[in-house]
């Protein structure tokens, strides 16, 4: 029977079926101009009114990489301390402030919409978390490994690499080639009749 | 210059470039077995300690579909009663009760994390968030559009669709073939250098 994908098996193997979270990573360094490449596709993938709220800081200095290390649970200082790239990756929550110019279709949408906090605020989270799974995509198309993780202390962090309260971590992923026993066996999924239902 | 990317350029415009959030849809049904495949694709892609809380709910009956329009606004309404397929994503808001079978390497998280209301609810919303990014994906990787939509009542949709207080819808996408005039121009992203910057 044929398949009802169009994309092809070697980018359905590279994005999904083969790729995995990494924890170990080569020494091999990952650039800017891969990560800029990453963006570059990733960012037409779609966000609420086109909102694009995430934020990443690439943490390159050793410096920060150990402040980044004193704020993570222990079981994931290793895997941080030892990847060639790291991210912290952000939600925007005065992302509104850009919407005029990105969603310039409905300006009234800043002030009608958006001035409310507790709206804003999960909206700035939703929608970086949905670009955080496009990110993780565009990592894996650059031929590289994401190890994306939530054990942290995120209002410590938030203050270390953001402190104008403006800004709320979401993620943060360690990237680059998978090294030596990089992942543990694959863990199992739902069955599509546990996930789906039709009404 | 060689571009950082692996994953071959066809790949890349199917998926990110050349996809669009339709508005319109052909006729052309979506089957089953299309969405299937699609989740068997997706279901790959990480979440934290493989909670996997998205959970959804295929529309086809005229009866449904029509209850569900009356959820939306306004604006919603006409690109969802014209869709060959719609979708509504949900959080599973006890996801934990998997957690065991799922994520065995740590039969302790069921209770010793997610025991707590707050923490279990953010953590079911952000990563069905995440999924409902895989699935825009899955679903272009099986030559479809994907129209994601949040304009709705969210509480009257749960109450309509679930009903047991354990689900949270977090978006609607209505599945097709684009039809004529299926997209607006597309809006602006943000620059590179006003996303990421280096520590």
């Amino acid at each position: 029977m044929p398949t009802p994908l169009v994309l092809d098996t070697q980018a359905q193997d590279l994005l999904f079926r083969e790729a995995r979270t990494a924890n170990t990573y080569t020494d091999e360094p990952v650039s800017d101009e891969t990560v800029q490449a990453v963006y570059d596709l990733i960012k037409y993938a779609p966000t609420a009114f086109n909102l694009q709220s995430m934020r990443v800081v690439l943490v390159r200095s050793d410096d920060a990489r150990e402040r980044l290390v004193s704020h993570l649970v222990d079981s994931n200082q290793d895997k941080t301390r030892n990847a060639p790239l790291v991210a912290i990756l952000a939600a925007d929550l005065e992302f509104h402030e850009e919407l005029p110019r990105v969603f310039p279709v409905f300006p009234e949408l800043k002030d009608a919409v958006f001035a409310d906090d507790e709206i804003r605020d999960r909206a700035a989270r939703s929608n970086a978390t949905l670009q955080l799974g496009y990110f993780i995509m565009g990592l894996r198309a650059a031929g590289l490994a994401a190890g994306p993780m939530v054990g942290f202390d995120g209002e410590a962090i938030d203050k270390e690499f953001f402190g104008d309260g403006k800004h709320s971590v979401i993620a943060v992923v360690n990237i680059g080639k998978p090294g030596e026993n990089a992942w543990f066996p694959r863990l199992p999924r739902l069955d599509y009749d546990e996930v789906f239902t039709t009404v």
